[in-house]
């Protein structure tokens, strides 16, 4: 599986060396959820190239990036080979102190499309990584309006490239979006449909990881003894980029509206929450503080109590997930699973495509997902 | 289903004032989790005797005892109806500040069980409700044992019940056990067999309510991202009997052994845990204070930690557990399944029987007790 | 001390109710710091006459009003002889969802004081409380500057009301304001200088409770210690009016100024920081939820963390402060204190006044506040 | 300052490690109460000896020793000076799985004693640190009974050692001992008189440090606002060798015995409490887990609850007191404050000699230390 990471940030910087690392030995797969039980490996994946819009990471290779995070001595001379080019801006980084310029600017968005198609084909790639910032951005439905914003240029990034992959799909050859950001295109018909069309699969939205799938699984913990959840408050601070970004109204909106629909998912009835991003606090970094109480009553008109504190690496916690996603891709693919797939979503993303089906505690849809690989449960439970 | 409840401690009130109240619909049935979803209605339950040793509670009716726990106003007048008769002691109230003596102490422990038999008989007794204090206790693993056991006398209270009720099933009519405390009973083989042979059905052991369940669900959810537990500790506390009884380390230690089978069972390795009752503090009253830490490892070598504080009513949790035992027991009979019920017992226990199985999440087992029944998630996922 | 409340919300009602209960010795007078130790009594406390502009409000008595709170039985019948009546308003409660209309949009502000002071004439108040919601204002700085918006009728309820009080001890007798709230008041020199001139004390501004106060003597316990604090994190959540008023960004930002600044005040030097009110959510009612994360540096290069999670009622604290500080009127008036005293401020408000001190750790204030009073130790340590 | 270490455990050898890469600048001198504030510096402090009784460790340098927690790149060159010498055991390991062997063993306990005291007048020793293992023991009060006992052979380590820094201040030169553990010799009335007749001062007992000094200002924090405490409850867990020795239930009960008395001494009446270390876990290592609820009432009969959890390393928390403690001995020689001093015990100890006195807050403990050193809060608050 040759991979294209599209958004040279954190996530991908950890992704990249930890990857290398898993495939060299260096490293344990905790966190990887489908460790070796799948038949693709970690060493049928490589990362073949990388995309932002930022000035300052276009020209730099993945490994000169890496070190913002890493120990020079940890990070992998591999990556040394992946060098980061421009990609497509459409205001993705718009009000966030960095200076972005994307392809667009230069040659228009049609042009820049077909430029990035012609790229991939160089690159022979399979499995493309949407890992960019935070964006603000409403579903579009039909093929036919996408077809329109193309035209016209009205679209974000995620929804450019979402088409772009599409393009080089049924240009060159099948391939696989995965859609980690909340930015709907497993959850947009008008990609599904798209996709079903073009010979590519997406995964998506919005790779689950942090407070939300515990937060879920702690929901049917309560619906399975139907316990009356009365109240849930959820606040998140951290000190990464995303952090940032989400202090920005607009894009936390993006994130709020993912979580408060799983709750009445997962209970069946709604109860009354406050589940979003909270603040940003640099010295934090990327190890982030959850905290959460959610009030219920049990049997007897009694009300008790959780709370719960997380302290998380929010990172490492996505490049689990990615990797397994990677791994999924090349199944669907073999098995013509074009459009996307509601199994492998309903596990890895917060907001699983395709539009229309329901949130399910994250408990349940992985035990759906090992029947959709055949796998067995190894302890035999 | 006529139940005798053995034990008129607090979890006995709380079971005999809320069944009532749910029956005349003054409350709701939070924290019962089948619901309204199996034929077995609440208005099929009726409590129609109650046995203890202390000697403050003998002679007494239930309504005077529920006075201790809650306001006249609230108890209803039925429990003038069920009054406490002298059950066996053969010890079980020892070190605890109470006055205690039992049948057998009259009579021997061979003619207290055949007069218990007899009483049950006059009441058409159909289930068993064992709710005494958490005894200290070994398994007994063989029939020929425990008729031996029998002739002595040495034997724990909750085996002389489990005996006399498989004598009543025999002679009257097939009946259930629903072993609520950590006394092995479904997970005494001796006692599985005696039951096969008696056409009586045991459920058990040790109803699960609390932190137990929930340790088990966190634990699923790690295992099922591959994260590796380094360590957990489990702090409880509270202000009930049960924690008065459970400062005696003989009483403890049987706690502890349920508990800690369950985090290798599920995470499939042996993580270091700490995790047992730890305090009795009584102005907690039956409100008690859970405190757990689990640090576990994510991907790329990063450590994060969970930290989840609990305050729950005990009793009130358990009364929703053994309401639907209860409905269960019914099913099991109708279905003849004498012996012990896996599917039953792996939701609403936390050692399941029959001996030898192994513990597993929770919320696995909900899904498969939801097969047993021909239950579809109503959720429609 | 005769009282008038200012804004007859919920903190009025528990105010009113738990003085009146205090006095029959219904309840003890927990939450109230001078206890007995200073020699005005709760029975030399009476309430007088409430003021608000909410339509709904105006016209019924305290006694009504506090039927939303609390049961019948439990509101003493005295609080029928309080009757609110119409206050001012200038836009204090806009945004919210209450119809409210000031004295002032029918007889001008320069009218509607004179009428008030009037009115606070014929019930011989000595003391005035100011409860009123949070509102987003600015200090005045100068007495000229005062005068001038008083002409001009641009300034808020509660720097009219102020001046009111100020014009009050002028021409009536001298009295005491108790500014509960942010708005600046005993920290702006235009009303320190106009109090200290008109034979009035103000004490303010913004009554300490909940999270804050602790938080102050956390990071004095850090302090003293040594102990280098890398970042604080502080949520609340809760759902009363407050709460409701602080999503309001304007409103919000006068709570988040209030407590940074502590920060610095306490530690000695800038420690990064989030901590402000952070949402409503209904069910939670007065009972609010804070969480709080402490990062420090202790000796030898460690990483140190304190996690805080506050479940308190919000409202029965603020009263215990507001019992004390009417009763320290009277012993201020008495010593002629006129114009702000720090070591009332210091202990009981977040902010406290003149302009230009700093905070100090609510701990270190008690005994400054002890010393101020003559009291001893009672505990003699 | 001449320092004699007795107990080369983890605490000495943070001490060490810590103190010379304090002196070096290598770390910032976070963690010490005093800081630059007093006119004894860091470099005034050398370490100039070590006692165990541990086979394991007699003979080696505390270089050697050190590498069990810490990098060789970060272990200061001087620490090979520091040689490990066989003390005094009289059973102070026993029940631990260490070999161990002392002095008496060979040559009696009282010729042991003259052999220590020769060997400290060779390293001209001021200032003796017992940070041994917690033991189980009882004071002794009176120093007649005291002198019989060392004939006798019937005392503790603590108690011999004790002994002997009494006897080289009498022969050789004044002395300091700190007594860090909780055994009791600042609060036993014998080592008092003996230590005023000696020239010696003793400062103790048992150095203040993790969750205790936070109780005690959480508590004065209730204190000063009259909220009525219900009960408190503390765990603490661990994976040092201070967690393994408390699993001992003889050694735990000294620890326990400390922290109830703080809570009335506090309160200034008996709150029911749960407070004691709680357990051993090996993989949290010297980063220790507390879990702390308290519940008040605050005004009007409303029930508050605070929850802390702390994840702190233990022994750097200890190393910060005792760098201020050797440094107070200084003061105190200089002085003439033979006996104990109540001013340094009551910031820096859980259980204040001299015998009788009262525990007091931390924070107040604080203001009063700096009283006696004559020094101004340099925040001028």
């Amino acid at each position: 599986m040759r991979v294209v990471v599209i958004g040279q940030g954190m996530a991908a910087s950890y992704l990249e060396v930890g990857l290398e690392r898993l495939k060299r030995n260096e490293i344990p797969d905790y966190g990887v959820p489908l460790r070796d039980w799948v038949p693709v490996k970690y060493d049928d994946i490589e990362i073949v190239a990388a995309y932002d819009v930022d000035e300052r990471k276009i020209g730099k290779t993945a490994y000169e990036l890496a070190r913002e995070y890493f120990n020079s001595s940890t990070i992998p001379g591999k990556l040394k080979e992946i060098q980061v080019r421009r990609g497509i801006h459409l205001g993705s980084l718009k009000g966030l102190p960095y200076k972005a310029r994307g392809l667009e600017e230069k040659y228009g968005l049609e042009k820049s499309i077909e430029m990035l198609v012609d790229e991939w084909k160089s690159f022979n790639a399979d499995v493309f990584l949407n890992v960019i910032t935070t964006e603000p951005v409403e579903p579009i439905h039909s093929v036919d309006e996408l077809e329109a914003r193309v035209k016209e240029g009205y679209l974000t990034a995620s929804q450019a490239y979402a088409y772009a992959v599409a393009q080089y799909a049924r240009r060159v050859k099948p391939a696989v979006l995965i859609n980690a950001i909340p930015s709907p295109v497993a959850t947009d018909q008008a990609f599904v449909d798209l996709y079903k069309a073009s010979n590519a699969v997406v995964f998506g939205d919005d790779a689950a990881t942090g407070a939300t799938p515990l937060t879920a699984d702690l929901l049917e913990h309560l619906f399975q003894r139907n316990r009356r959840v009365l109240d849930i408050a959820q606040f998140n601070i951290g000190g990464n980029t995303d952090f940032l970004a989400l202090t920005e109204p607009e894009r936390n909106i993006m994130k709020k509206k993912t979580k408060s629909s799983m709750v009445s998912d997962i209970l069946g009835y709604e109860a009354p929450n406050y589940i979003r991003p909270t603040g940003f606090l640099e010295p934090l970094g990327d190890k982030k503080f959850v905290a959460m109480i959610i009030e219920y009553m049990s049997f007897g008109d009694f009300k008790d109590e959780i709370y719960v504190i997380m302290r998380v690496n929010d990172k490492p916690a996505i490049v689990g997930v990615l990797i397994d996603l990677i791994r999924l891709g090349k199944i669907a693919l073999e098995r013509g699973l074009y459009g996307t797939v509601y199994e492998v979503n309903a596990f890895y993303t917060k907001k699983p495509g395709p539009p229309g089906v329901k949130a399910v505690s994250k408990v349940k849809a992985f035990y759906r997902l090992l029947d959709w690989l055949g796998i067995k449960d190894p302890r035999g439970i």
